[in-house]
């Protein structure tokens, strides 16, 4: 089979075709042959070398993707041939709470990712696709859907009424506004362009601040929510911007960390933290019950995750990293294969 | 000021227009102009003495209904004069778990209820109602809005993708129905009549079911299901219904017990809430911060609650729980003041 | 290796020894050399054919029982030989939720339970036990042990202060006695004995009630709790008793559902579920991840299970079921290999 | 009534006796003739001006004390003449979450303190202390008990074998030591002195680092737990030692922020928060059904708070501030009326 590998040395030069052995299924686990993938920023920074610099090369990228079954082990009962599935971000993470062991098991690093024809996993490290979406949508579930509903629905508990604001509209941030939407609740999003806040308002927000030229965007918040600030703040920004959505927050409310974009370490205050009785609470994807979870809501609501309007093909890893990090698209950028 | 009492004896018959001194606002306390009340089943049965025997007579009856703040007490401050406020069912359960000091507070026995042209409360016993509801529609809210948010959002945890099964297209239905779809959730519901079952199709159900034609419910529900069972029911026919209702709920999902309507008391076996790792929980309308939340989400949403084409007057009192007793309604039934 | 059965038909007299084929391990499996198991009620019910009357025989039965790794499969991580283990009462149930594949992975019937020499089960289906037990004490974790820590803290939230009733000696509330005061809970134990009512003083228990001469035994709970009655039930009697132990129960309290020993079906009245906002919770033993987690709560505190004064051989299971039958004992019957 | 004051600046030196005229109730108010009181760090960064430099003077300092009812207003159902009460520290903190109005309501600022003869509030705002306490000992409950409580079992879920680490030796900690032990768990304490820790390991400590001579502590928690973590940590430090806590912390464990005394603004990596799936949580004290249920807690265990040795009469609150100062205390540092 074909895959796309980091060898040498990081770098978006370091990208390579290779033919590697057709992987046969072990007792448990299944073929999957690859439709799609989709980029997270994780893979650009991986590609960089920035995620895990001590990550051995050469490496299979890209940890989200849909294939479809084409080959079972004799064990195997929760899928079939011919099943169009997701291999889950943390392939060990099945249900309950993250520990140590279950962290080593992520896609495209340390274990190699999906930019390949063929993929092999357990089945108890995958997850069935709703029937109403096509490949590409599909493709972007595995990271950013799964971080997004674990914030607001498993580690969080977004209900009807509640005002979340998103930070821009990447990956995640997209999803949380539409899954947050779904479950009846008000959404705010932040974007330096006004053109990508005029898309977050046709899919569903209920306010939007341009943080170019409004800075202060926190006290805008204040402002939207009546002086007492929002419940929920999925943050991408990391040290960056989390004193502004604490300030952003309501007594008693609840900041997501999912990213850190704008920077890993600053000189922060943690004084709102106690002062406000704040909850911040870490999200790192999730787990497979928390997607199957997720994929119902998908299929209930008939969502459909949204995709930036240039799409590339399975060759072009290298061209769709470069232009994640132009920072021009909207929405999930996506591999056809 | 004129109010409508049970006095002498329960029966319907038994309601009568007396003059009462018009109540003043203590300290901390406002004065309502009461503009609409709506009928709960409780009501029907304190009217004819079945829901407490022991109830003191006279007794003004109603729990809900929604008022103008006409006068305000010196130390009131959540509330100003003119406001559009509901009086809550339990005027002692602001926040927190319900205890047994608070549950002497319910109004409409043993408190006097709203059926009155004046209405005194605490200023903390009150909640303001969304601007687009009608008099009518606000009216509704106090018992079957908040019994119906607690069970999904306070006491449960529905989220999107859930499904949710509702008996009936009585008050507390309808609103679980439609707050159920507001978070994202499958409905299924469930009549004797196939008219109240389009309606409620019309409101957004799933799926519906007609226990009459499919006496085995339960069965149908599983099929709907996928054999799984549904997450949350809820109940509201009692021991009559609760077998049923337990099978047809999923290993480990919850049944909300809202109402004895099917009797409260019948041969039960108790061993699926063991084997199925079961939940039962007791809602008892629910407290004023519920009742706040509520409001958020229906100003979120600009949801409606259903009212029953047929309206009457403060003057119709016995009418309308006639009315009520024929079983004839769908959605709230409202008495315009 | 030898194992006892039961053939030909349900009845302690079907209980037969005889010589299977030794167990190879699978590449995720392990072969305990068993030392201790314990006897559950269920047990007994399994053996007079009560509990499933189209189990397949011949069968192995007995759920709980400890061994020694002696032999592991190549892909085996989480144990090693000489580890000291119990199989888990649901072998497929690791984490979160229940669900009805798991619950066809129980011991002792569907799959074959703990009765014999030998024992093999994928290590994803193992604990490890604390040093400080003794291999008897060991063997009485799986469904007692685990049950009242479910009840108590995974379903329940029992915390220092609160009052627990445990419902009569038997294996699962004297666990929930002993886990709820290392809990700092105070625990008020009912029993038709005298005798009974000692033993649960001298392991803690803040107060006793003897249902024999007090068959109120719901008032002497209110009453011993100041009229409020207690934050949480273990409700071991099913529909014979759980009236009473809603009576018992403080508004906003929990009910436990664990057993049905007093009969699964009766009369009985569901409005209290709904006028006292309680909560109503099956308890169907208990995940690997929440028996791990009581290891580490024995651990910590060096508790000991009770075990009953007359301990049998591994021949001797017809004498121990009988003697279970007879209902002398106080704490768990154990055999030892 | 004899009162102590800050006035006309900030400063130790600025307390001064004065008489301030007795209080009389209001309806639902109470007249407390207080016993004793303790003191907090915030107490004393009030009176220095640090807390809230714009806090009108004078100002009663000292939030936590306890008094003997001695006069009640007329509508007062909940306390009668002779309880012995601790008014709560945020007056209108009864139940559920915190808010902005609530926030303004704690005492020894904004609203005036306890150190003085006499005190008068709201009946709402009182909670009964156990009998077997001491009046000193009683005083140190409002703030350090119920920060500890809330930490621990209300916005966190401390259960039976989870480890806890608290940082030194202060109120709050030496409070979580002691409840936390009541609930199962192993306690890990830190602190810079031998002494300290020696007393600590009298009160239940499980294990103790000495900072000073092991400055890397983290590690010695991760060793200590065979390199999970910890399940929560009680942090104390803020800025200063937060990022050795989220190391001492295992994946997906809580960080209770209840104070910063090493420094509320430092340079810091959130990254741990996202990549270890942490949860941090703010405490600002609690409100007075956590205050009432750690009443319970306290009864049921006959719980006795640690004060330091060196007490102090109502004149010397100056010295007792210096004491406090000087940092050689361990306990709470009381003043006896």
């Amino acid at each position: 089979m074909k895959a796309i590998v980091i060898q040498g040395s990081f770098g978006l030069g370091s990208l390579a075709e290779v033919t590697l052995p057709d992987p046969r299924p072990g007792p448990a686990e299944v073929v999957l042959k690859m439709r799609a993938a989709s980029l997270n920023y994780r893979d650009l920074m991986t590609v960089r070398g920035q995620y895990n610099p001590r990550q051995p090369l050469p490496l299979v990228p890209l940890s989200d993707g849909v294939g479809e079954v084409i080959e079972v082990g004799p064990a195997v009962t929760r899928v079939k041939r011919g099943d169009r599935v997701c291999p889950i971000f943390t392939q060990a993470w099945q249900d309950g709470e993250l520990d140590a062991e279950k962290l080593k098991t992520t896609l495209g690093g340390p274990l190699p990712g999906v930019l390949s024809e063929l993929f092999v996993a357990s089945e108890s490290g995958l997850v069935k696709v709703p029937d109403h979406l096509s490949d590409e949508e599909a493709a972007t579930l595995p990271c950013a859907g799964v971080t997004a509903y674990n914030a607001l629905f498993s580690s969080g508990s977004v209900r009807p009424g509640d005002t979340v604001l998103v930070q821009g509209t990447g990956g995640v941030s997209i999803f949380a506004l539409q899954l947050a939407r779904l479950a009846g609740a008000r959404v705010i999003v932040t974007s330096s362009s006004d053109t990508k806040l005029e898309r977050a308002k046709a899919l569903g927000a209920w306010a939007t601040i341009n943080y170019k030229t409004t800075p202060d965007w926190d006290k805008k918040a204040l402002e939207l929510t009546g002086g007492a600030g929002v419940d929920h703040v999925v943050e991408v920004g990391g040290a960056g911007t989390l004193a502004r959505s604490m300030r952003a927050t309501r007594i008693g409310g609840t900041v997501s960390v999912i990213g850190v974009l704008a920077g890993a370490a600053q000189e922060m205050n943690v004084l709102p933290i106690l002062m406000k009785h704040l909850r911040l609470q870490g999200i790192m994807v999730g787990s497979r019950v928390m997607f199957e979870a997720m994929t119902r809501a998908i299929d209930a609501s008939e969502l459909r995750p949204v995709i930036d309007e240039r799409t590339f093909s399975f060759g072009e890893a290298r061209e769709a990293l470069a232009y994640m990090e132009s920072g021009g698209h909207f929405g999930k950028i996506v591999l056809r294969f």
